[in-house]
């Protein structure tokens, strides 16, 4: 199994509320950033963006969770570990865990459906996904 | 048991993604917002901002999960419902759920904890805090 | 000549950064939603996303710029009133004031140019533009 | 004089609307992001969080312009060119260059002044920003 893909965001001062701490909503959207970093570390540099327009198929999300362990302030960079947990038939699961200088900020599990693009149908991960996902499930 | 607020939000052009629906980031943001609204309804027109700042207490998260049911658009104003569901000693749950035109378009739970805003220590949920939920919660 | 279109934020603790006050950013953003909310308000509820996708059109912005007079904060709801001050053949320009309890926070000026949306190629301001636009032009 | 600060931007999806560019609004978002990369870069790896908190002095936005001259997309990082054009006794001045695979995409000018951390009042650069800033300055 791989190691996950690590992630790192630059946490500035327009990312922190009045409580000098990065806002709440930022999190699930750093999350989904790193999530379209690992694709783009897997797919030979395309996210979202190329998947959708080049590849024609998309993964909306269809659940979130996450859990705030501790503050994300400015002080260090934010490194977002993204590992897939789990390839369904139709969904991909991943875990994805944010800290920063070894402590542990946040955790998260996201769940995405594949979708051909022309028509947002529903459609089996394909094939070039399963090939990338794969060495990194767990066992 | 009073009936939940009801806040609205205008989906916009610069929300959505190539696919031509709301990006998935934005929801959490919005539900965030929503329940902002729902203390600026409850408090005088108070909302964190005030919360932090003039009444000396936080409601930091700790917790958010959603289901994404389908996808949300600049077609029609969101309609988020927001109802706390529990009032713990130190803490709040509370339940969002996003339509449109009467469309159900995400469901959430978002927990927080009560601080101390000079120390961000933990500490129980205000009086105020109380007397403003308890008509809200289900019996 | 008609009065600007007056477009109404709340500004939350969210867009506050540690000096408590509306992070840069977001008030650009804030001009573009009101912006949108004047085309929404001339063209029967319809703003850019209608514009380019029901309407086959366009307006891209080329050119803004924003002196900040005051800060924002959430004491107050952000009053955005938006007058289109020139609109030439294949241009418009905007004028937006943004005040709170009366007090003048910015003013910015936006420029936009108006393209086909099937390829992006320029083309003069449509016509339903024109007859929309024209009430709130400085005679 | 010193080269610019280059400061790289990963344009993604959910930057993106529905015309699949970058939303106008991220834009000037993106620049400050870049002007607060320049001072992390000469001050020791402190940025307006930093500055504002530790070092005693803020920097708030007077003034703000930019041209845009080619769509931003995800095909290419957003490099963000960031050089102080002028320090006067009470402010700075910024230019950024943003481009993608050496297409120019937009150049802006930002204003911000020097002000106390304490008390936001106005105050001259501190002689730690000028030591910083003087070897980028146009002769």
């Amino acid at each position: 199994m791989r190691d996950p893909y690590l992630h790192e965001i630059r946490v500035t001062w327009g990312d922190c509320d009045p409580a000098r701490i990065a806002y709440t909503a930022r999190i699930p959207a750093w999350a989904l950033d790193a999530i379209n970093g690992f694709w783009e570390h897997v797919l030979d540099g395309d996210g979202w963006f190329q998947m959708e327009i080049d590849r024609g198929y998309g993964s909306p999300f269809v659940h979130m969770r996450l859990d705030f362990r501790s503050p994300v302030t400015p002080r260090h960079r934010l490194i977002c570990a993204v590992r897939p947990v789990r390839l369904g038939t139709k969904s991909i699961e991943f875990a994805v865990e944010g800290s920063q200088d070894g402590t542990p900020c946040f955790e998260g599990r996201f769940v995405c459906v594949f979708t051909n693009s022309a028509d947002f149908t529903s459609r089996p991960a394909p094939d070039e996904i399963r090939a990338a996902v794969e060495p990194y499930l767990p066992v």
